[in-house]
């Protein structure tokens, strides 16, 4: 199995909700990419269950989301890494692409 | 466990060879960022073990590898997602910012 998939172009963005666009999903990894227009936010969540999550900004600036009110630059090429377990989110301030990927898949 | 990494910060380039710099190393998933100058490839290679690679390119352009001398455009917010067992490698056309998440971790 192998893949290529153009993000910037097969995935745009939408003005009522950010716009998630599902890129892979395996027995070993889910990868979504979500893209925000400026104000737009995943709220933060979390889930008890095992496994990591990476976010990874691929264009443009926000904020990642923790618990407690914790929100932390996101911009082009930050990445969180986090278990799925731990409350964690994102906020765009600008038009943002972000690519997530999830092990083992939810 | 949450972290967070500034990849464009904490992670240059290397005249003689491509740098690569570990992000994260889990029992989920193994993350890892490759900066290519121009010019500058992983060759193409492969493992007889079970799990998939995401190679998700940050920033710049460059070229997918595959097996019998294969090359597709590897240019920002592209993704290629491949077996392990399924050769695969990256070329450098400019400056190169790649991350690389493998899951279940090599």
């Amino acid at each position: 199995m192998i893949k290529r998939i153009e993000l910037f172009k097969e995935s745009g963005f939408k003005d009522k909700a950010f716009n998630k666009f599902l890129v892979h999903d395996s027995p070993y990894m889910k990868v979504v990419n979500f893209n925000f227009k400026a104000g737009q936010e995943l709220p933060i969540h979390s889930h008890e269950i095992d496994g990591q999550v990476n976010i990874t900004v691929l264009e443009g600036e926000g904020e990642f989301l923790g618990k407690d009110g914790a929100a932390f630059p996101a911009n082009t090429g930050d990445v969180l890494i986090a278990d799925i377990s731990e409350p964690h989110g994102i906020r765009a301030k600008s038009d943002l692409r972000v690519l997530v990927t999830i092990a083992p898949p939810i």
